[in-house]
Parts: structure tokens; sequence; C-alpha cells
């Protein structure tokens, strides 16, 4: 049985996706079950969560522009919307591009948006409009689209952004759940996980109009951002055991394919790479600071943890008009999302920012650094007496 | 160090593990340690949890038969209980079968409740009775039971209700919790995973008895209701990587063990086999209906997503009495776990419904489709700049 | 790119990590974004999650031994906080030892704290100090420390408490947090997943000082408490496919990271060893009893279940602070944390605790059973009709 999700394309820059949603429309699976509801069932009121298009003249909406940034850095942006909904304008270009990913020079062609893994960091409020303006490098080889789980209809928008080298392609929609979402290029078959695992994802932080809030409605404001991307890489490996490099993108598409179904990663790193956070790269606060950390996995399960740290508050699923959790040790990243932690510093030093499989963090790269400045509280913690002979 | 549970039957048709159960009643652990409780502390209250069953008279109750359809559809049912508890007859009959479950025919025995993988999905309303009678067909090879999650005792009725090929069982349990529930095979050690693993399972839903609600205790009410259970399988390979066929049930039994201990299935399906609810098999919905996804997973841990929609209200581990997860991107399923999405569609078109590990979803399987009618709202998405060269 | 968490020490006893944290404070990533905040942004206002240390005098607190004894047991402790803050004694000494991990006599160089893996869960209230005093046996051959998930800087202590064989450290800290929190040895760079999955970790549980409590504040109280820690071991396999057998620790170290790498466990184990919780070591409750299980693991994902029986009250990432999830069927344990379910039990008879990936229950290990006695209530499960011929 063959169908063209999981149809691998003949010819993977072909627009075989777009194709294929236009089949099998007369085609439905008959007798799918309308349940009977009850009698008091209140089938006609409006879904309360859906943010009303009904009243909004689009083509008079303020618009702005929103420079991206290179991770693990976030856009300007408010934390209260000001004023009522916009239309936030942004512009990523796709490169392609080979990287080194660990300290040992392995590389891979990453597939990038804007050049970084993970791609940049879009900020809006619940209600607002993303235009994106995505761009192929006529440099690149393939064929490449994005779906934001942040948006509603044609998969995402992957349906309607299918761009081909030296292309530009302009998608508008509006951010109708407030929370943080994952992105990915999803061009059709098994052209989705490759391109994803080569790092071809980021993710979209719709805040509340009103800002973040706990859950007795209190507002919480963060000093500082932080965006974390871990991405999974499946390095194909030589009869010798060594990994392998290649000359030019796709060139490791059988090889990966088949690493891949292993559904062991070789590597797994926070923002493209071993140590990109990490030692000097280490992200910085100061005692007293308020950190928000956006962590954005688009394909594997994880579970981030800051040493030394907790969460003070959690959401896991990213979901913001959920009560967030509190005080929490350990958070979990639904492979295919984006969840944030909430931190006040109370203690300086060293903090590590691992995925607390530690096999993962330590043997496969996942592991970040928080230096922090300030004073240390012996009333929080204290060596009573140092390591001494018994 | 042997203990019933891990120990493999000799011969896997015996009914070793009732037999175990009877072992060791005057050799428990000693010294398990009664935690001092405070003053305070209010032993006494009965558990708030626990419907009570000191008056019911069971005999008395009224009677209904249930007639069980094949997934991913529901029987009927109302959302709402009407009246007070009912005994609810079900009748699931085993049958052992060779299926298909990809496009390249690769086959196995499957184990069924019913003859589909999962089996089918039993619906109540909390504190009801379901009475299940539970044939073995005569033509099977080996014994079989079921270990219902949403009861209580007795393994979850496994140590009741074995059968061997050509028996039949009843059992009677009372619904104490509300919630979405795996039930599968449990014949006891190695054998447990091996029928899991062949397909024998599938789901229960146990509603509130006034339906499900929202955090601010607001009825949500759904259209359709669609029953996805997701299935892990370790196909065994031969020396060439070709996956093996066999002419029987438990002839894989050796290869398969081998394979399950990798921990890395080779093929994650829904609904029995690849494409089962994909392509012409896509579920089906309109514009502005209410969709309740019922994801039952009896052995792994899985993250669904709907690609161009959401989760409105997700309860990811099933618990009705908790608040649902509100506009999310992704929901997690523990392995052994059923839980629920609710989503009212707001455009037109096909929606991908994966495990968003896309490498499982799109090179081992798990890829459904839901085929939505309706008219596109420009306000939600649009194409601004169809793609066009720079 | 190196750093000092993901380097392999040369000298795997040597003080490199606490070394390696003085490194790197001159040369910090530039940029760091502060986010404005909005107008009404309330920054001034504290923390509400902090648990003040302004006006406390350590010297002058109350002071308490906690003798802590071996899993699956607790501690004496009462459920509700007697006066204010205290500081808590407690005692480790670590051991590392070789022990049998299944029945066919499989072993590995355990490290554990006080000779058992898991090392003894501590427990006291929030707002407790806990003072450590933590002592190497002379007869180890390497360093250790310990990093409390419940403790705030330092890496939770782990750069505070490195201790040679034949020494002694004290560490106290503040339990800042409400929760299960997971402990164990991170020694710096591949050393701390090659303590961890070598048995070095344990759990504390800090009660809120009023003890724990539903979504609507009501107590809720226990009558046992059982601690189990899940570990997962990855034991080295000789050309033949046999488990290798090592003379001393760290022998195993080259081939322990080989297998690491795979993510897949050869052994997932509760409190150490195949069968320590079940048979003849099971758990043991009464029918009307409340029992809370502590689930700890230190490394990689679990999802704990009671087969038979149910979680009644959840609170899966063992913070306390949130609402318990209500009546589930499976919990999820992130690796790297400790989370509770409560129970009260309705029937007698054996339960199995296990973790429900059923392979990694039976095949590896992850079984553990709970007899409970008392009278069967029919009116909650009835076998109606026994097997018989149809």
């Amino acid at each position: 049985m063959k169908h063209f999700f999981n149809e691998q394309p003949k010819d993977p820059n072909r627009r075989a996706f777009m194709a294929a949603t236009a089949v099998g429309s007369a085609a439905l699976a008959g007798g799918a079950l309308v349940t009977p509801a009850a009698a008091d069932a209140t089938q006609e009121r409006p879904n309360p969560l859906l943010v009303s298009t009904d009243d909004i003249d689009i083509a008079a909406l303020p618009r702005m522009q929103q420079k991206l940034v290179a991770p693990p850095h976030a856009p300007e942006h408010t934390q209260v919307a000001e004023g009522g909904p916009k239309v936030i304008e942004v512009e990523m270009t796709i490169i392609e591009k080979k990287v080194e990913i660990d300290h040992d020079g392995t590389t891979i062609w990453a597939f990038t948006y804007d050049g970084t893994v993970p791609g940049p960091l879009i900020v809006c409020h619940q209600g607002d409009y993303i235009e994106l303006t995505l761009k192929s490098h006529p440099d690149n080889e393939l064929e490449h689209n994005i779906d934001f789980h942040a948006a509603t209809g044609a998969l995402g928008g992957a349906a309607l952004t299918y761009v081909q080298p030296g292309e530009k392609v302009v998608l508008r929609f509006r951010a109708l759940k407030a929370g943080t979402f994952t992105y990915h290029c999803a061009p059709g078959g098994q052209m989705i996980p490759y391109h994803v695992v080569h790092g071809m994802n980021g993710a979209v932080m719709v805040l509340p109009r009103d800002g973040l809030k706990d859950k007795h409605g209190e507002p919480i404001r963060y000093d500082r951002l932080y965006y974390i991307g871990e991405q999974d890489y499946y390095i194909p490996k030589d009869d010798a055991g060594q990994y392998k490099h290649y000359d030019s993108a796709l060139e490791d598409f059988t090889d990966s394919l088949k690493a891949m179904r292993t559904l062991t990663p070789t590597h797994v790193v926070f923002n493209g790479a071993e140590g990109a956070l990490a030692g000097d790269n280490a992200m910085t606060a100061k005692v007293g600071e308020t950190v928000l950390f956006v962590h954005n996995q688009a394909n594997r399960d994880s579970r981030p943890h800051l040493i030394g740290g907790h969460g003070d508050y959690v959401w896991e699923t990213g979901g913001f008009e959920d009560d967030p959790a509190i005080g929490i040790e350990t958070w979990f990243i639904r492979g295919g999302s984006a969840g944030v932690a909430i931190y006040t510093f109370v203690q300086p030093g060293i903090y590590a920012y691992v995925t607390h499989n530690l096999i993962e963090a330590v043997l496969l790269g996942a592991v970040g650094h928080v230096k922090v400045e300030g004073e240390w509280d012996d009333k929080v913690m204290k060596q009573v007496l140092a390591p001494t002979a018994m």
C-alpha cells in the first residue's frame, strides 16, 4: 500500500508533495462515525479557543518588521502586546552549507534557515499575523518549504511554501494559539525527516497578548531569553567505523536513511554543534535575573535540566494557556515541539544546561553552560567541611 | 533470582501465570515501613476518588449490549450518561491471523481482539460495569487473556480471563476511574510483550457521567470520534537483511524476542498496517466539526501531532478528571496508555496525523490523514506570493 | 571544540571538573540579549517561589539526625512539618562493590551510596537544611561526589563534594523547592554518565511543610511509602555475545562507554537487580491502605504502571506545588528525575509494578510486585464465567 506521505520522491527535487495533496479527494473512507451527542450537547456554541477572524481587515492592520537574529538570541519584542493585532513581517533565507558538528571535525551538509541550526526564533503575540518571505539561496541544490506548528491549515503552510533554489515565496498566517511552536522543512516523503535531522528547524514564540501568567493569573516576566535548539544527527560511518564526509548535499541520502532507521543518533547537540553553548560560548546571567529558556526539538524527545538550578515555571508542551509547572528539576520536550522554562538565579557560578539522559548529554554532545555572576549565598549552600582524610 | 513475571513458560500455552500468582503468599518481604503520619493526618476519611460500590445491587442494574465496531470507529454511545450505572455487555473474539503490515508485503502473525489491530474501542461512563464475554477462536494456537488498565484487581482481569482455543470466559468489572485506558493480552512471562507487539491491544474510554469538561467546568462535546492504535512491530530479518515470513503463529518466537531486545521497532504503524488511515483510507471531517482522537499505545511512547492543526483540548494521560491542556502542538502518550486530543477544524484540506518523531512517522509508517471539507479562510492563512524567481 | 563538561579526564581520578569550573570566567559570550520588558512588567517584585533565607540564623536552628535506611524503605519522618526549619543531618558512605544484577549471574562493579542501588531516600520539608557527611570508603578506587537536584548552586553541590577514597566532606544546602528530586554522582566528563549507569544515584523527597494536598487544597496522606530506583545498565558483551565480567572497578570503562553510546540498555531493573522487588521480595500492603511510591530514574525515561491498580494522585515531575494528576493508568518519569504516585488499594492479590514498555519490563527486568492482603470485592470485579469450552 503506497501513499504520498510515505512515498519516496523519485526525483527528490520535484514538487511531489503538493501534487499529491490533490489526489484522492473523491475516494474518502466511507463510514466515519458521527457519534451521537447527548441532548444537552452544546454543539452550537463557538469554540472558545478560537481567536475570531471575522472582523479583521488585514489590509488595515499595522505592520512591523521583525529582524531575526542568530540563536541563542531572540528578536526584540515586548512581553505584553502594545495595541491590537499586527502583521509582523519576517524574512528568512534557506542556505545549504557544510558545517562541523563536533570537536573531532565531523561534518554534515546542514540545511538551514538563515544559516543557523536551529533557524531563528520568531516572536509575536496571539492574534498577530506572521508574514514570512522565504527565500532559497541560488547556490542550493534542493527544494525546501516550511511547516509552522504555530499555523493552521495547508500542513502548517508547507503545502504553500515550496521554493526551488533562487525562488522566493510569501506566506501569511495568523497565530491562533499561544505558546512556543516548532517549525521545520517538510518537502514530502522521506525528505521530511531527512531535512529535519539535517538541521532544518526552528521555533516561533506566540506570547499571550497580556504576557505570561502563573496559575493565579499573576504576571511572569523575564529579563533575558535564551533559545536552545536541540538537534539529533545521524552521521553515517564507513566500514572502519569512521564518520563519513560528503562533497555535496544529498550525497549522504541513502546512507543517512539507513542511519536514521536505527533511531539512535550519533550526535545530540545544542545550536548545531557540540559546544556551541558551552565554555567560551556559555550563556550568561546575573544573580536575581529571571531567564526564559526556549527549548526546541523538532524530531525527538528531550528532557532539559539545569544542573544546579531548576525550572521555576515550566510550560513543557509550550502551551501558554496552561498553568505552568512549578519548581521542577527536569522537564520533557515531546519530539516535534518547543517548550519553555523560566528560572530566577539565586547563586552565582557555572550551571550546565543538558538533556538529562546523561549519555546523550556527555557522550553525544547535549551540554550548554550558563555563567552566572553575583554573590554566593552561604544560606543556600555551604561546604561545611572541605574534603578531608577520615 | 527467578520469579514468575520474568520466567519464560516452558510451555507457552500453560496457565503459568495464574498458578504463579498463588505462590509466595507466606513469604512476604518483612519490614515494609509504615511511615508515621503526623497527628493531623486524616486517615479515616474515605478516598474521595473511589466510586462507591456499597449500595449497588448489580443484579438490579439495567443492562445494555454494546456492539463493538472496527477501528478507527467507536461504538454508539452518548457523551453524557443517561440515568445511573449500567451493566454494558460486550463480546470479543480472539483471532490469530497472518496480516500484511507494509507496502512491501511484510507479514506478521497478528494476535487480535476481534480481528483488528488495535482491538475495538469500548465506551462506557464512570461507574458503569463492563461485562466482557471473551472467546478464543478454535483455530487459534495460543493461550490468551486480557488486562484492562481500566479495571481494578487481578492484574486488570488478566488472572481471571485465560482462554484456550475454543474456550470462552466472562469477566465483569466496574469502571472506577474516568479516562481512556489501554487493554492488552498478558499471558505471563515473555508472552506478555510478545503478544502485545503482535497487535494484541486496544482501549476503553470511560467518560465522566456528565461528559467531558474544560478547566472551568464548561462542557466539551465532539461531533466525531476517531480511534487510532499505534503499533510497534519488531519483524525479524534473515541473514540477507530481508524481513522473514513464518508459516504459523509462534514460529517467530525466538527471533522476535531477539528483535524486541533491541528496543528498536522495524515498523511503527497506525491501525495495524502502514497506510491503514492514509490516502484512500483517510479519516474525514468538515470545517467547524469537533473531532475527538483517541490514541492508544500499549507498549511504547508516542508523540501524536496533527500536521496543520493542533490539540484544542488534550488529556495526554487519558485522565478525564484532570484539566485538559489547551492549544498545544504535540502531545505525549506514555507507553502503556491511551490519551485524547480534541480539535475543531477551521481550514479544509489534508492534515497528516503522525507521531512526531518524523523518522518513525515517515520511514517506519506512523502516518494517517484527515481529509477536511469546507471553505478556505484567507484570514487564517494565505499564500501572499506564489513561488517566484528572485 | 573542547570544553570541560565533555572532556574526558586523562586521569579519571583527578579533580578535573572542579578545576574546570574556574576556567573561562573572562571569556563570556557577548551579546546576551536583554529582552525589553513591557512597561507593566513587575521586575521589582520578589520571586514568589523563593523560600526566603534572609532572617535565618542557621546556627540557631534545631538539628536532628536522620538515619538513612535501605530501599525500598524510607527514613522515619512526619508528613506535616513540626515547627520551623531544621538542619537535618544525614551520612552516606560511598562503596564500590561487585554485584549480581540478574538471574543469570551477570555482574557489574556498582558504585553505590551506602551500598545500595539506588542510594537511600532522604526526606525533609521545604525550607529545611540537609547537612550531608559524605564518606568514600578507603577500599574504593575512584573519585566521587554528589549532585543534588534538590539543591541550588555549585552544580547541585557536585563542585563542593569531591572525595577521594578515604576522605569525607560535609555539604549543607537548603531545600528551596518542594518535590522529589534525583541525586547522582557527577565527577565530570564521561565519568558522569559512567557513574550514574553504574548505580550511583538516589532521591530526596522534600515535602511541603503542611504535607501533600490535592488540587482543592485538601490533605493527602499515606500509610506506607515505597521507594523504587529504576536502573539502566549497559553491560558489555564479548565476541561470543556473553556478558563480560571484570575484576575491578573501572576495568569496564572503555567497553561500557561503547555500550552506552547505543542508548540501548541490556538491563532495566528496580532496586539494583532483577527481582529485587518481586516474588519473595515483594512490597506489601493491605486493602484500604494508601501507599506512596517514589520512582527515581536518574538517566532515562520511564513509564511506571501498577498492573491491576492506578495512580490515584500522581506528581509525574515530582513537583509538589503542582496539582496532582488524578486516577491515571501510567505515568511518565523524565530521565533525570523522581516522581510520585499514590494509590489506595481496593482489592487484594498480586499487583505488578512495572515500567510499561513491556519489553523493558519483562525482558530487561523492570518488574516488581505488591502483595496486598484483604477481602476480594465482587462488586469491583468478578469472574462471571470461568473458562469454558464454547
